[in-house]
């Protein structure tokens, strides 16, 4: 077994947080670091959200470091939608300690570029939010950028509609110019978007089994809460999707997924199709896609892994 | 070497023209019949182009049948693109002999029909046109339509932007409660969409082959008035795609497509989303998705039987 090197880019966030537990409990993984952007929650608030979450699941060593606390091309302003989906503090209004570290005072930009020169292909690096962090560093440095061994993002949805629109996925949609230049760029990119998440499912049958604990109570309350809103907002889809902690587990094990070969682009007009990720025509007979897109997973065997992971943190 | 019993359903049309030709010519096809109906041009003069179109490939025998002339919730009016496109008379504005058979009489719903009861999976439908004789087939005896072996349609556009709008794919545009009606039954239907087609392209090297009898220099005069339009509007493609063939070669050959399994929605609101191909989400998680979407083809060993066949036709 082999163990990598993980950034994680979060906008801590429920399913961030189900993320962040992931990493930390994958014996294949060492979790180096965790950037943290604007989304679900102000970048400020993400990162704060992120050390809670470590320190919950005995995770303290972990440096957190903020990103981009805006978009490329506009400012963030937090909507109603992310507080009714992720609660007002984003943890789904479960009250955590304080953790015990501080943010680090590094850039989070900085971090991920000197990590990606230290480590090279030994490093993976999974965006579970806007894409504008791994955007910019690739603007600044590509070549460091190229480096990377694995770069997987949640975000998009090529065969399914979109959850802001329909055709735009949230994570897409915070930034549309920083997801089309990642698309665009020479990096090779992992999108494990809404077509494989909606279909990874998550209920109170599970979160109930890490109830053993208090840190394991405090995950189900915050993970109950992303369930009842998954029930409220999407009933036909019986359970709340494992969005961001299933781009981590492509990232560990790419073969959760299938995938194709895509050249991709994001509509960045302000019309209809606004942050739509689809493929780029003018590209379309490319040799070398520089995107693997999952379009089907195996979400039975994923759940089991995530299942056995959850309850080894929490026993 | 099995031959298989072939429908093709056809609005002709350029591309349509070489799905006829290509079925003539393919030795595993026994073709039993043409369904004709508007889209690139009235069903009745797709009728007629048929019927000059197996004239010019020394196939007299094989009847045509006119099917729906309109789509099922609006009158059918040639738009000015399609002229554009295949030339006023359909076919690149090149003048054929008068076929010596008359269309026949026989409703083509009818002859769809009667042939699924008698050849049942024996038998492959091609749609390559609106999904209106299949739609409309299913309404009136779902159980008969659902003992036909392969149906397979050129039409849609997942994981690629339409052309016709930026997310409707010109089949599916001309009738898209047709298409919709079509994907959300109980039929398994394979979809060629622009997904594939845009990248099976046909450039004059190819055509100056055929060259060398009077009906293969009537063909290639056809089809190089195509690819001249691709070139003015198209130019980033480097040829003529082969929509039509291509679903041919599929629902002959299915390994020169790769596919991915799908609940199939069309969506038939007057808005910026009409006539488009996309994962249905209410049935995201049902098992035994009904639709086979090709997302990737093997375009050199496609191209390479394609011209084997014409080549064959025309010496």
């Amino acid at each position: 077994m082999s163990v990598q090197k993980m950034i994680l880019d979060v906008d801590t966030g429920i399913d961030d947080a189900m993320a962040i537990a992931y990493a930390v409990a994958d014996p294949e993984v060492e979790l180096i670091g965790i950037l943290s952007s604007f989304g679900n929650i102000e970048a400020d608030r993400a990162a704060q959200n992120a050390l809670k979450i470590l320190h919950l699941v005995g995770a303290n060593d972990v440096p957190v470091f903020i990103g981009h606390q805006n978009p490329l091309d506009h400012n963030y302003q937090r909507i109603d939608v992310n507080s009714q989906i992720h609660g007002e503090n984003g943890i789904g209004e479960v009250e955590l300690p304080t953790p015990t570290q501080p943010v680090a005072t590094q850039d989070g930009v900085d971090f991920l570029l000197t990590a990606a020169q230290e480590y090279g292909d030994q490093l993976t690096v999974v965006a579970t939010g806007p894409m504008t962090n791994l955007a910019s560093a690739w603007e600044q440095d590509p070549a460091t950028m190229k480096k990377i061994g694995n770069i997987t993002i949640m975000g998009g949805a090529l065969t399914v509609p979109g959850n802001v629109t329909p055709v735009a996925e949230a994570n897409v949609e915070q930034d549309p110019v920083a997801a089309n230049q990642l698309f665009t760029s020479d990096l090779n990119v992992t999108m494990v978007g809404l077509d494989v998440t909606l279909r990874t499912l998550l209920t109170k049958d599970e979160t109930s089994q890490w109830r053993t604990t208090e840190a394991g109570s405090k995950m189900a309350d915050i993970v109950d809460f992303y369930i009842d809103v998954y029930a409220d907002l999407y009933p036909e889809l019986g359970g709340c999707s494992l969005h961001d902690p299933l781009a981590v587990g492509v990232a560990i094990d790419s073969s959760f997924v299938t995938t194709i070969d895509m050249n991709m682009m994001v509509t960045t007009e302000h019309d209809a199709y606004y942050a739509r990720t689809i493929g780029d025509k003018a590209r379309l007979n490319d040799p070398n896609p520089n995107v693997k897109v999952a379009v089907a997973v195996d979400k039975d065997r994923y759940l089991q892994v995530f299942m056995n992971h959850f309850k080894q943190l929490f026993n």
